[in-house]
C-alpha cells in the first residue's frame, strides 16, 4: 500500500524470525534503554531527555554507512560500536559527559536474529564503555546498504562547553592517544599486498595487523579525559577527518596558526613498523591526513599544562603535546630538520569524490 | 584514502558548484539556524539545546528515504517539508511545542545548487510553519538513494507529556482533520488508470487529484492543536501507520478496546469522490489502513469534550469525534448498520515485505 513495496526486492532470509517492527524493538532495542524512565521502554513515540539543574544539553549527529565507514561483512558488533563511538568523540571533545542517544537504523533487508543479537551486544558494550543508554529512534527497511544514524546527547555544566574556536596564540597543541592507526588499518584491509608484507614481518604474531584493523572498527574516544578537558582545555574538537585537516579547521576557527613538531608525535608500535616497512608508500602522510581517528585535538594554555598532564595521567589517558598554536595563520608540520613537510591530501571531505 | 572512494561511482553533475562540505553547510544550512545561540552557526561540532525552567525536553527521530516516503523526482522543497513534518506530528501528539531539529542528510551524489536551494526553501517554509530552527546535523554522500533522518526536539511542561497508554474506558476517540488523503494520493500516483478516472470526473478542474497527491508530500500535523491536547487529552499518538493499526496500538497500550462509528468519520471531498467513483477497489479500506496521515489520534474524557471542542475551534483546528474507547479489548470499525467491518490490512509495518 505504501510506496516501499514497489522498490523492495528482498532475498528471503530463512534465519529471520522477527515478525514485526514492534517485536523487533522490544526484543533487541528496549533492553538497551536500561529502564531509564524517560524512554518509556520504547513503547511510546518520543522520549524525555533529563537535564540536571545547572547543566546544558549538548547534542551531536553522525551517521555511519556500509561502504563508507565499515565493510558489508564486518561483524555487527563492531559496526554497532563504531556507530556510537563516532558520536561520543564529539561529546568528549566538548567536555560533555555522555548521557544517551537516539538511533535510526535503515536495513537493506530484515536482519537475522544472529546479526541483531551481535549488533545489540556491540551496542551494549559501547553503552557501558561510554556510560550511555538508548533513548529512542526509528527502524526502516529500504533498498540501500545498512546505515545507522545516531544523535547523541551529553551534559555539560552551564556555560562550560568547550569550543573549537577559542585556541590562543602560545597554547599547547595536544592530542589524546595516537593518530593514524585507523587509516593504516583501512589501508591494510584495502591492500592485500601491504597486509602480506606486515604479516611476513610479524612472524611472532604480535598482532600488529589485527591491532591496526581493530582501530578502524573500534575507535576509542577518550571518555576518561572528559573532566580534564573541561578543567584545562581552552579549545577542543574531535579528530575525524585527519589530524592535518582538523588542526587546520581549529586554527582557522580560532584565528591563529599552528606548528606541529613531528619529532614529538608518537605513533603506535604497529604504525611505526608499517611505515618503516614500506617507506616508498609515504604512509606517514596517511597517518596525518587519514580520517577515522575519533581522538581529541585540544589546546591547553602553557601555564596550565603541568596540572593538566597530571590530571590526564590520573584519568588515566595518554595525551601528547605535539606543538604550539602560533600568531601567524599558517599550519605547519615540521620534520626532524625543522623543515615544513608538504602534505598532498588535506584530509577527508565528505563531499570529495576521490582522493 | 577512506573506504568510500571504492564504492562511489558518481555521475559528474555539471550544475554542481559546491566545493566542500563546510561551504555547503554555510551556504544552505547555516541560515536555517536563524542565529539561535546554541547552534554556533553550525561552525562547531555540537549544539546546545536550551530547555526553559519548569519544562522537559521531548525528542523523536524519523527518517524519510527515496522510494519509501517520496519519489526520486519529487520536488526538493516537498521532500524537505515531509522530512520535518513526519517528526513534528510526534511532538504535537505528545503535547510538546516544537523547538528545533538535528538533520542527517545522505545524498547519492553531490546535489546541484538548484536542488539545494529548493530543499533549503522547503525546510525554511516548514520551520516557519512549525516554529523551529535547525540545530545541527551531518551530511554525507554515499552509494544509496537520498535519505533524510531528523531528530526533532520539543518542550513540554514538566510531567505533562501525553502518553499513548493512558486512554480510559469511556473516553472519546478523536482525530485531527481527516485521514486517508495521503494514502489515496499515493494510490493515484501509483495507478495511472485511477488517476485518469478521477481527472475525467473532475472536468471543472477542482483540483481533486492535486489535493490528494499534495497531502502525500505535504502532511500537515496539527501544530495549532498542541495546547488544547495538553489541556484536555488523556492519551495521544500520531497517525503514521494507518488509523486502524495506530488505534489498535493505542487501545492495546492503554488496556482498553475501541469502537469507531464509520458514519461519524468525515472524509475530505476528494476522498469521498474517489472512493465512490471506484467502489470495486474498496478504497475506504485504504483510507483506514494506509499510512502517511501524520494527523493526531487522541482520547478526551467525555466531561471535558465540550471545553476541548471549543478550544480546538479557537485553535483553529478541525477535530472529529469518531468513536469511544471501550471496556472489552477489541478494536471495531462499525458500518452504517452497526456491523463490524473486516479490514484485510492492519496498516503499515516497517518490517513487512509486501502487502
Amino acid at each position: 500500500m505504501r510506496l516501499r513495496q514497489q522498490f523492495r526486492n528482498v532475498t528471503p532470509n530463512k534465519d529471520v524470525t522477527i515478525k514485526s517492527e514492534p517485536d523487533f524493538i522490544q526484543k533487541y532495542l528496549a533492553p538497551l534503554t536500561l529502564g531509564a524512565p524517560g524512554t518509556f521502554g520504547l513503547l511510546d513515540d518520543t522520549a524525555i531527555i533529563p537535564v540536571p539543574d545547572g547543566h546544558e544539553l549538548v547534542v551531536t549527529t553522525d551517521a555511519v554507512a556500509t561502504g563508507v565507514h565499515f565493510f558489508a561483512d564486518d561483524n555487527a558488533s563492531d559496526i554497532a560500536w563504531k556507530a556510537l563511538a563516532v558520536n561520543v568523540s564529539d561529546l568528549i571533545a566538548k567536555g560533555a559527559k555522555p548521557l544517551c542517544y537516539q538511533m535510526a537504523l535503515a536495513f537493506e533487508e530484515t536482519p537475522s536474529d544472529d546479526w541483531m543479537n551481535n549488533f545489540a551486544k556491540g551496542l551494549g558494550t559501547a553503552q557501558t564503555a561510554f556510560g550511555m543508554y538508548l533513548s529512542g529512534g526509528d527502524t526502516d527497511v529500504r533498498n540501500a546498504p545498512l546505515s545507522i544514524t545516531i544523535t547523541a546527547f551529553g551534559i555539560v555544566p552551564k556555560g562550560r562547553l568547550i569550543r573549537r574556536s577559542t585556541a590562543r596564540n602560545g597554547d599547547r597543541i595536544y592530542i589524546s592517544n595516537t593518530v593514524g592507526d585507523s587509516a593504516l588499518g583501512l589501508a591494510l584491509r584495502q591492500d592485500a599486498e601491504l597486509m602480506a608484507s606486515l604479516k611476513e614481518f610479524d612472524e611472532n604474531d604480535l598482532g600488529y595487523a589485527r591491532d591496526l584493523c581493530k582501530k578502524y572498527l573500534w575507535p576509542r574516544p577518550p571518555v576518561m579525559l572528559q573532566q580534564s578537558l573541561l578543567d584545562y582545555a581552552s579549545a577542543a574538537m574531535d579528530i575525524s577527518d585527519g589530524l592535518a585537516q582538523d588542526l587546520g579547521k581549529m586554527a582557522a576557527a580560532s584565528g591563529v596558526g599552528a606548528e606541529v613538531d613531528l619529532m614529538r608525535l608518537e605513533l603506535s608500535e604497529p604504525a611505526i613498523i608499517l611505515i618503516s616497512l614500506r617507506p616508498e608508500l609515504n604512509l606517514l602522510e596517511r597517518v596525518l591526513t587519514g580520517g577515522d581517528d575519533y581522538e581529541v585535538l585540544f589546546a591547553v594554555p602553557p601555564k596550565k599544562a603541568r596540572d593538566f598532564e597530571a590530571a590526564a595521567m590520573k584519568a588515566p589517558t595518554t595525551v601528547q603535546h605535539i606543538g604550539e598554536f602560533t600568531e601567524d595563520k599558517a599550519v605547519r608540520f615540521l620534520d626532524r630538520d625543522g623543515k615544513t613537510i608538504q602534505l598532498n591530501s588535506g584530509g577527508w571531505d565528505h563531499f570529495r569524490k576521490s582522493q
